[in-house]
């Protein structure tokens, strides 16, 4: 793994979330992007290398709105930067880690992105991204 | 605030977690410290200029024993490096922040810190800290 690409933090509402991590950061938030297919709205704020993205649910149905409803507003996952998305995937089942959509998915940012059930990974929610190069 | 200083994970077992993400990162943890003061075992991953600090309860009123009864193991915390901890303090006080201790404390990792109420920063543990410089 490269790097920490970004930490995810479930809001209620990205309006007021935004409003309240630019008061606590100092700064602004520099993008908000939809990604129809999680069925959320995002923002990124930049820290050096790495990012924090607040993610708002557009639906109920939506993995936000299922984890805010069991466990409130909070961070949500830590997301890494891999070279080669599909043999880290690979090299992570065959250690035994539980991995979440068999085949990458597009995520925010760019990305192709999947994700590890957090029973594998002592409760933390962790997703792998590579840059898509067009 | 000037980067993401770390992101805290609460581990029941430091030597299995110490295990377990060494599997997934592909790399081993650089240190191991014990915080007294907080009741925690810690060891440090570096990813480029930020890192993954794992905590483990040395005893049952730690803060991380707490957590774990309560939320089960996780992400635990985010934390900022500041150049001055006592006027960010002052700044995020004035501004409607909850400070969890009054006064910068010794942490792990030759830090001074104070914490912000999880209640004033949507539910994330927010961490300030600063390098102590002798």
């Amino acid at each position: 793994m490269l790097k920490i690409e970004h930490i995810g933090i479930a809001v209620k509402s990205l309006k007021n979330s935004n409003e309240l991590f630019y008061k606590l950061f100092g700064k602004a938030h520099y993008k908000i992007e939809e990604v129809l297919s999680e069925g959320v709205n995002t923002s990124f704020f930049e820290f050096q290398d790495t990012k924090i993205e607040l993610l708002e649910a557009t639906r109920e149905d939506s993995p936000i709105a299922k984890f805010i409803d069991r466990r409130g507003e909070g961070i949500h996952h830590i997301a890494f930067e891999v070279a080669d998305i599909t043999s880290e995937m690979s090299r992570l089942k065959d250690l035994g880690f539980q991995i979440l959509n068999e085949t990458p998915k597009k995520g925010a940012d760019n990305k192709l992105v999947c994700f590890l059930h957090p029973k594998s990974t002592n409760g933390v929610l962790v997703e792998l991204c590579q840059e898509i190069k067009d």
